[in-house]
């Protein structure tokens, strides 16, 4: 009994055809394109003896009860953020699909153990600013206190568009009583960066989700006139930021995973006759490690009072929002390898710069690990976001592999 | 016969006082605040035998008839920019009305060559982006053609803001008749920076305005996710624009009075989880001498082509403006510094960052200077603009001593 990779490439493409404009995919979570997506996965579903229900937060959940309650889950996301790609998120969703089948046809709709499908709800928080709202809920990590007044960029309430999809914004939290018997979670999905195409290597295991420090960072200078005021008498904003922007690259560079970025930087006045008197910055920084990424965010944090000093300027700091490192289960990478070697010969382990629905599973304590696939020139987000076919037959042959592993590895237990 | 410096401070607070709000000056060319501040001006001038006419730029003329018709011109603008200070350009022109009425009593009404006081119209060019309107128009260097279809912020055109200032905007060059018989001109004004403060000078001569080359500049690289981004993959527009900010500080610095400046830096996308994609940057790079100017603007090409294939990047110039350094008349500078050395005991010479009317007199062939006063803090264009009360003293007086060398000068050719 083997796994239909050509199906669930034709469904990913009959998904396409059905969500994305000439703009790419308008999967927008709490929208009536991402409900008609999940409306056309549900009646595929309906193939298969699964019991199907949505969890307090909208999370959608089908079961195939197997002979033990101990419960392996797959699952991704079928939402997209605007003018997006085919294959983010739906790939995993599908890809789960055509694993759940194989199963369901090899035990005869009975295995071993219970296998779940979840398609979590709003994982790109494209709409509300607010990403992985679904498995945040499931994980008991969601912060919807802080998160209930958020709207939409049409001032809809979050509350309201929750309330339009049959979720109640206070009952979310009942979203955890979904993770009884959970033994273990495997997630599929496009890598969304440019390693893989790199190495030269359609597959990777996923070792965890990276921690972030984002900070917004304004450096004060004066502002004078461009004409009439000296190099010497210059306290430059815009130098101590530019020093700043050169040096996060040193700092990222001392590691081989880290990264440092520098998205935004805005100049006051910002005018072609006057010398930056205040430029404010945002700063990005990702690791694994939990202890580098606090040494980076230390180094970066030093070297710009460095700079503001050596510039006559002062700085400030504010942290816009953080999240620690989730490492996966290191059994299960060993699986992740494992098959992903049995299928191409070879294989390949790196962290995930981009948060994923996993990580929460993961801070939820349930042994996780995720697949990554290459994607082409490394981008997503895009319309023109894409992955080689013969890549996506792999991926979805070696996750077929994963979850048999991850069977019996529960089995053991 | 000594000029009445204390007269003069005294008129310069009326005008203060009648012009001014609490966020500062607000005498925007074309406003009925400029029109209040000209008519009060007017209301001083009745006090002398002058001839008064606009002409056909707008530009205000006093004239003083002499025994010859060879002419010496006194002038400034009362024109502020909006939230502007009480001596950018007030200074100037009473000063100029303090030498005026000094020589007409010293002269009973008649010198022995015409003296003329001149307020140009829109030195600033605060409310249509042109600035030294009157006096290109003076010079024939004005580009009316370019400039007819400016408009304000409130949507109103450039000529029917001057329309209803009585000026007809195909007609401004005919103000080049105002130009007979002009054998010199002479500025006073405040420095607008800090370098009489930091040398602890009250006056300088002023050998001529600075060049400008004034430049676009768009590095374009390639937007990527900040998390699944490697360093070594990334092709950061940022980091070419932050090397060049960087850089021109340098390039500057190889010249003891030139400046190079970037005032705005754009990121695009511009949001903290991207690489930044573009970065739009200006440069206004200034220097009294042509071939330094020019060195200085091919340097920074070349370094920014540099740091563009450093990063993986390309970039784009475009020239925003530029105009040639227009140096002072040698000997004009020689008596400039003749009367401040006899007036304070000591001498500066320095070159002008900003432009003024001046530029466009001496492009027009007249001799011409202009001394500076010391600014506190550098500070200018807002409402802490500021000078000693002995230093305004010490300028006016040096100012008539100007002069008179100045006429003894004229009248010696």
């Amino acid at each position: 009994m083997s796994v239909d990779e050509q199906a669930a490439i034709n469904q990913l493409k009959e998904l396409r055809a059905l969500t994305a404009d000439e703009n790419g995919a308008q999967r927008l979570a709490w929208s009536p394109v991402w409900m008609k997506a999940r409306e056309w996965f549900q009646s595929i579903l309906h193939a298969l003896p699964v019991e199907h229900h949505l969890d307090a937060a909208g999370n959608s959940w089908s079961t195939l009860e197997g002979a033990s309650d101990a419960t392996l889950i797959l699952g991704s996301h079928l939402d997209s953020v605007p003018n997006g790609g085919w294959l983010d998120g739906c790939l995993g969703i599908i890809g789960a699909y055509a694993v759940l089948r194989r199963i369901t046809e090899e035990y005869n709709g009975k295995p071993p153990i219970t296998i779940r499908l979840v398609d979590w709800a709003d994982e790109e928080g494209a709409r509300f600013g607010r990403s992985l709202f679904g498995s945040s809920a499931f994980a008991s990590t969601h912060s919807i206190d802080l998160d209930r007044n958020r709207t939409d960029a049409g001032g809809t309430r979050l509350e309201d568009a929750l309330a339009a999809c049959g979720v109640r914004i206070d009952a979310i939290g009942d979203a955890a009583c979904e993770r009884k018997n959970a033994a273990a979670y495997l997630e599929l999905h496009i890598e969304q960066g440019p390693v893989l195409e790199s190495m030269d290597l359609p597959l990777a295991a996923v070792l965890g989700t990276k921690g972030v420090e984002r900070h917004a960072i304004t450096f004060h200078g004066q502002e004078a006139h461009s004409g009439s005021t000296p190099m010497n008498a210059r306290r430059d904003a815009l130098a101590a930021a530019a020093k700043l922007a050169l040096e996060i690259r040193t700092i990222a560079k001392r590691h081989p995973d880290a990264v440092c970025t520098i998205g935004s930087v805005k100049t006051f006045p910002g005018i072609v006759t006057a010398v930056v008197g205040r430029c404010e910055a945002t700063l990005d920084q990702r690791d694994l490690d939990a202890e580098i990424l606090a040494t980076m965010h230390r180094e970066a944090q030093e070297k710009s009072i460095q700079f503001a000093e050596e510039e006559g300027c002062t700085v400030e700091w504010s942290r816009i929002w953080n999240i620690e490192p989730v490492p996966f289960h290191p059994q299960l990478i060993e699986l992740c390898e494992e098959a992903i070697r049995e299928t191409i010969g070879r294989s390949h382990r790196m962290p995930s710069g981009p948060l994923h629905d996993a990580a929460e599973v993961s801070r939820a304590g349930i042994p996780t690990v995720m697949m990554f696939v290459q994607s082409l020139k490394g981008i997503s987000h895009n319309k023109i976001e894409d992955t080689l076919e013969e890549h996506l037959k792999m991926a979805i042959t070696a996750f077929d592999k994963l979850a048999s592993k991850t069977i019996d590895w529960i089995r053991a237990q």
